[in-house]
């Protein structure tokens, strides 16, 4: 049987009764014709939080992120991303595979990348380089444990990447997160991307799905793309409903989330086993166990408990707080943290 | 308000009560963990069906399709299949897109090739051609009016295919309407096909999906496919909850929407203005307006009934009947047919 | 050792002694930065001749033609072009391969095709389809026995493509053969086309190499793909001169080649082993064997005079003249041809 | 006029008499064909040089290079090299352009990276990640400033790379410069690559090319991708000549362009105006200027004595000695250097 304290990642929760309910009851109709009442709502819903034009529901966040990127690059051109982000290291190489476009690394500071960054990777004018095209910025950074953009960082490297007539799009895998804690306004967003994609699956609880969002134009020819990797579905507004009660009734609930990961936080901060935790800034813990410690027998320790949590590099371990924790669970894990003897 | 006859195709049927309610029963978790139960047994029954060792469950028959053809293709090699296949036609070029492979295209008859066909166009050993590698099969042939292959077809080709190392792939759009028309045992395609794209969402009436079926190393290399295209879901259980019903529930019905297409074939066979019918043998009927016929005063005279269709090509219209007809609606459409005054 | 009198194809020419003196005289410099004096000369001289602003010189036709297909296409658009065209069927799929691109393939009259074939072709705006970009036509056709299109013919597929925002490639492969045979002057085709690729290692005699003709900025980003396809090379200077010597003396020796190859044509059409004979235009013949005879059979009877000729499909061979034959060679060809027993 | 002591690169050196006098007399054929003599010896010997099958004579380093990639990756497969590598940085992206794979960057030491590197960057076996496939080293490294790997370093990789299944490929662009420096057998390099390509253009002389080393059966192979991106060229023979010269008179003399590359690393290391020169290891010098130096105008200065050299990043700039300098040219080098006044 399935241990019941999963805290592998925000992507394992169920829907609430609910919301159950909202898809139960959901209209639905043939996306492919775009006559999926609840598809259209949710679109037209997302969109018009961020500020923005038009969106398209995709399966997966995946696709919504490859998808910006080829709307964005071409082969032999290149896109500026965080050496560690999820369009690069997630994505099965996914920028290569779908758009033949190259990747230029930047080394960033827990995920994030600097305007000053992106203004030295931009490659010259010379045949030997491909052309830079596109900027990747992913909020809230997941192997920066949560690390977020505040709306005056995003708005510095817009300004580079309009400078430089590159595109500027937002994996927004876990940008409720970022937005709850920075306390930024979704619609400011808006101003300065060109895309984003908003994930509907993680910490906002919905089964199956991400938004991508984008100008009328833009969006029109996301659907091409959508429909050659096979993402075109039909009466998906069962999914679409779900999605838009969690946009209407899941965000504000995330600073619970974050509060929880910040006990774990602290718990593992004082814990003699674990060598370093990077700063919680939203609902991921990720922390460094000491060398005389198996990261694979504190994995097992854990699952004693019935609590569930990822490897996450060598030595390291990831804890996602999400809707589906209760009280109790929380504090059984605090517990079983402070006990573990090395 | 939407027109309440659709005849546009097969994929705008709504699920039923008891599909629904099966939907909204189902157990879900974390497909991408491979932990969606629904999703699990769907994947498990769908591959037993067809003799086959494993099944993976994705948005759309574009997808499972696209990961058949990346499976067996490297770039370099070429396909062949018929010029008015889905593959080749309807899914934006994908097999150039997804796979960087080659097209070589057979004038089939009404959508079906030939053993000959096949081995006419293998390409010789010589490196100004690339590798034929894959041969697929479209069961029904939308383009061709719903044709449909025998099993007897289906071997001739496989051997070919096993004699030059092709592998051999079905689109399995409309399969049951195939399997229900020519009454061949869906276990015996296993023995054929490398992979089948099966579709829950034609007219099984399901609402989102299709299933790829193949050897269980195949489908764990599927997987990755999958993912990079974006058709990794999360809970995707309620959607494998109706797809498992309408295939425990929804075949053998199909024998009524072919039943209707014949009748709707031979009304139209005795229409003055219609030149020609295409042999009706499963759930689609194409034919061909006299030239003093407008098409889109025909669509709309239709339209006037509440009835819903296709145009197809120049002067040519697609009807495709399916569950969420009545007899009413049948009786509606007979009497349009035989009311136009042309 | 080596049969001396080659028909396999116009490419086993072998320079003259004045243009190997041509080549070895012949200032060079580094092409990569655009500082090889023959290079440049060779490019602008080329582009002049058919009233196009620059050129660029490649390896082969292949790259030159690979490179128009990447400039003009992108992933998701289509290419159309005749079936047995050499950019399809003889460049290893490389439309896929090098653009991602789809192909639509159009049934043409011995390799040629049609402004209303072009019209017909073109995919409607629908996501379900790419997008169609590019046409392509081969002069002379190679599949097509060396048959030619008119600067009428030429005018009238590019108004068609001009009304539709299409651009239009001209794989030049024998260019001059169409030219000397047409008696059209080269100057009215960049009217016409976009780019041309102009082959220097056929009937001209060069041992190696291809232009490439566009605007200026096509040139520029030209450049770009020939280096990420390794086309990209250094002191190319003496292949230029060849090049430039074959452009301006070679020319017209073609009349010849064409006289020929209607010799040639006229003597096979005599013998009653031989079924049917293409119409002979330029330095072309393509004629099918009688069933009695075996294709191989035949082919080794001529390699006993010392004549090689191409399978080129089912019971069909190819014969190319080209200027390293001699008046001697032709006799005994013909004499060849003329005794025969089937 | 061009200025006449050309730093810039090793590739701008034009033939020798004595090389001219081999092109000029070289017996060619039609390499298409498989038919030209002089490429088929060069082939042959440059194989049997480094202890492989076989050869392909290719008009570009980044041609052998990304043919080298493309045999052994596919899409969704991943390249493991360093930062600054040849094949990332300067062939226009086309890891992904050609071949769709992705790429793992390592933070090498002067270009060089070790077995442990290696070992870290292989992907685990999960779908979220391509499947690791390719090491490729360069050698000597440009942007290392001409650093060299030992063959008990390639060993040590090698050794990796067979425990991973993983094929290890040299860019060799430079690799007699690594060879005569390091004293290696250029045959034991055969033991541990899988394929090697060397280029025959830059230390060495020659005009034109670059050949891939490999087995037989992968070299069949690369003639096919060779193919695609056009590089099948006819009659090379002239070039290949050029190229076979190179190998067998101008390895031993790249000690003296070593020798020169040392004393120009000096003289600029007793410069007040040189923050920085990386060790001389061969015939690569790059230096940084003093932050009151503006590059462009450095660069200028050396132009007044007829200099030209290469930017090659902020304040950074590279010289190459090679066999078109004499050795007034490199006093007239030492004595502009010395009495630059910053």
């Amino acid at each position: 049987m399935k241990p019941f304290i999963d805290l592998r990642s925000d992507t394992v929760t169920k829907p609430t009764p609910a919301m159950l309910e909202a898809m139960f009851q959901a209209p639905v109709g043939d996306d492919v014709y775009g006559e999926d009442p609840m598809v259209n709502e949710l679109q037209a819903y997302g969109a018009s939080l961020f500020g923005m034009e038009a969106g398209l529901f995709c399966p997966s966040g995946t696709m919504t992120n490859q998808i910006a990127i080829k709307l964005h690059t071409q082969p032999l051109t290149e896109v500026i991303c965080e050496r560690t982000s999820h369009i690069y290291l997630y994505e099965v190489g996914g920028i290569a595979f779908n758009s033949a476009a190259s990747v230029h690394l930047v080394n960033g500071e827990r995920g994030k990348i600097t305007p000053q960054q992106v203004e030295a990777g931009i490659n010259p004018d010379n045949i030997h380089y491909p052309i830079t095209r596109l900027v990747s910025l992913e909020n809230t950074c997941n192997k920066g444990g949560g690390s977020y953009y505040t709306i005056e960082e995003i708005a510095a490297i817009s300004e580079v990447c309009k400078l430089n007539n590159l595109a500027l799009h937002m994996d927004g895998a876990r940008v409720f997160n970022a937005l709850v804690a920075s306390g930024d306004d979704a619609k400011a967003y808006g101003r300065y991307f060109d895309t984003i994609s908003v994930c509907l699956s993680k910490g906002l609880g919905a089964p199956v799905g991400s938004l991508l969002l984008g100008t009328k134009p833009l969006i029109e020819q996301a659907k091409r793309v959508r429909k050659v990797l096979g993402g075109g579905w039909r009466q998906a507004g069962y999914l679409a409903a779900a999605g838009l009660y969690a946009l209407q009734n899941n965000i504000s609930r995330l600073q619970e989330d974050h509060d929880r990961a910040a006990q774990l936080g602290t718990a593992l901060g004082q814990a003699c086993y674990v060598e370093d935790v990077m700063p919680v800034e939203t609902n991921i813990v990720i922390f460094r166990l000491a060398p005389q410690v198996k990261d694979s027998d504190f994995l097992k320790y854990l699952e004693g408990f019935g609590i569930l949590a990822s490897a996450f590099g060598p030595q390291q371990i990831r804890l996602v707080t999400h809707l589906d924790l209760t009280e109790d669970m929380v504090q059984t894990i605090i517990q079983a943290i402070a006990n573990y003897k090395a």
